[in-house]
């Protein structure tokens, strides 16, 4: 059994708590939360424990899953924890993607521990399938297009606005881009010809609904470089229809060989739940990371590194006769 | 520069003398061919040499591609060859898989060689996609659906037909079923409702077209099955028409987690030449496993035992920082 530990206990944590119980060689020990273990209630009968106890688990976990956040908590918590476990988190600031994995690799190479960061579908599925498509059609272009889904950023900033008291923020890819990229013609496309932007919005009594909308709209960086749509539904809507995490995304690598052949590889996801599948996931590159520190390596890896054997439970021979 | 010979020159060793060409990485050494030598003209300047003076070449090749057959060519070959050099091949006959991997294994261990089999898009990259789909929606049903695409085999046995002049045959998935896989119900699809199979035959002068369809229909495995679509064309419209390679499918994983949330993976390649696309992934492993053999590695791997980063010419710091 594979010991794992959840550090923070949001809907990323909640979902690896669920991913496990579909995992049979894998074994919930510990949540670890910041607030008070009292308050918290989890699903299963795994220990919670104050993270600042953590120190005391060393030699309980075999993997810590960090569900922390990207912009304050990993670059922090990833690189501390990596001195005393294995570790996998899903940090995605893109940008920092180089800074973060010299933090973590120091400290999981000095410690002799096994590290994997940006683990999920964008960063994680989605940069297998960018690195795939480049590696086997050199003379081509890939495409990564995200959505229906809801984008966390975008709709905070619409519930900074003076007069909001509720809001979600879909990003939509366009049929109309999809559709050209599928053609093979390796279309340049523009940040509005990719995606718009779909606001539900709950607007406080008496607030002026035409303001609002057009702040929205013309939001530098977040809405005014694409088409915005808002729509203003009132408060059990919201609640209503609104509520939900789903997501997925697209991408594509479209590119040639020999005379003009023209080749397509698509990927995409639907997900009811980003954070259950972004779960999902990590578990399974928790197994891997597990598999590869036994065997040695230490330090920092990416799913760039990961054998995709070490993902599945299964034995070599197994996946030889049932999956290749 | 890495150094590929090219064993076999049909369809297939054609597009990995193309696929180098689109690598700057790579060099093609020399091409193998059981055929006279001086009566091969290829495409580059390389060296075209007798299948029996490949020993000759033991030390000037890095990495020597197999581009024979599954059926006589590979169980043979594969083994053989690599006694002397790191050896890719995309056997493809599944059910041989666990017994071809044993062979080339012994034979690569021996001389301390990395060989690689059953590289492609299935098996290959599908397999791969099967596995990532297991690996992470445990709770879960896989679907592979193959075309719209020629079938070789099913091409061949119609043109053993009595009166059949010549003949191909596309395996088509049926849009329902894929609309039904897509729905996330995890239907179970039986062999007629998955695919069905459109043969465009070209009748010799004074055949009974009526005997020549029902023999088609009716003939076990092959079509007896499914639904099969027979159309007779002139010689004429079949050389315009049904000359070309083109061929794709789409792998899917539905799965679900936590409290019945769905989940879609859906991977789908559309090829307009199957041979130049299989060659563009066998090149892409060429350069994984002369890497892994500088590394120690030896014996047979799979797409299952390759860290995906060792695909690409790139550095690690480069595909961190761009496609990560």
């Amino acid at each position: 059994m594979i010991k794992i530990g959840i550090y923070g206990y949001g809907n990323l944590g909640k979902g690896v708590e669920l991913a496990i119980e579909k995992n049979e060689d894998m074994q919930l020990q510990a949540v670890f939360t910041r607030r008070d273990p009292k308050s918290l209630k989890i699903k299963s009968d795994a220990a919670v424990v104050s993270a600042d106890e953590v120190e005391n688990w060393k030699d309980k976990i075999d993997v810590m899953i960090l569900c922390g956040g990207s912009a304050t908590d990993l670059p922090e918590q990833t690189p501390r924890l990596a001195k005393l476990f294995n570790v996998v988190d899903s940090f995605d600031t893109h940008a920092n993607i180089p800074k973060h994995f010299d933090d973590v690799d120091k400290a999981a190479k000095e410690s002799k521990h096994t590290a994997i960061i940006s683990v999920g579908w964008d960063p994680g599925m989605f940069s297998l399938m960018r690195l795939f498509g480049n590696a086997i059609l050199t003379d081509g272009k890939d495409y990564t297009f995200w959505g229906k889904g809801v984008s966390q950023g975008h709709s905070d900033a619409i519930r900074r606005i003076d007069g909001v008291k509720n809001a979600k923020q879909y990003t939509v890819p366009k049929e109309a881009a999809l559709e050209a990229v599928r053609s093979g013609k390796l279309p340049e496309l523009t940040t509005r010809e990719k995606h718009e932007r779909v606001c539900y919005v709950v607007a406080k009594d008496g607030a002026d609904k035409a303001k609002i909308e057009a702040e929205i709209k013309n939001m530098p960086n977040y809405f005014a470089d694409y088409d915005t749509t808002v729509h203003f539904i009132d408060e059990e809507t919201f609640n209503r229809e609104h509520s939900g995490l789903a997501h997925g995304g697209f991408v594509i690598r479209s590119g040639k060989t020999g005379e003009n052949h023209n080749h397509l590889i698509e990927f995409n996801l639907k997900l009811d739940s980003n954070p259950e599948f972004t779960a999902s996931v990590l578990i399974a590159y928790a197994r891997a990371i597990c598999r590869m520190n036994k065997e040695g390596a230490t330090g920092c890896k990416t799913v760039f590194d990961v054998p995709p054997a070490y993902l599945s439970n299964k034995s070599a021979e197994e996946l030889r006769a049932h999956l290749l």
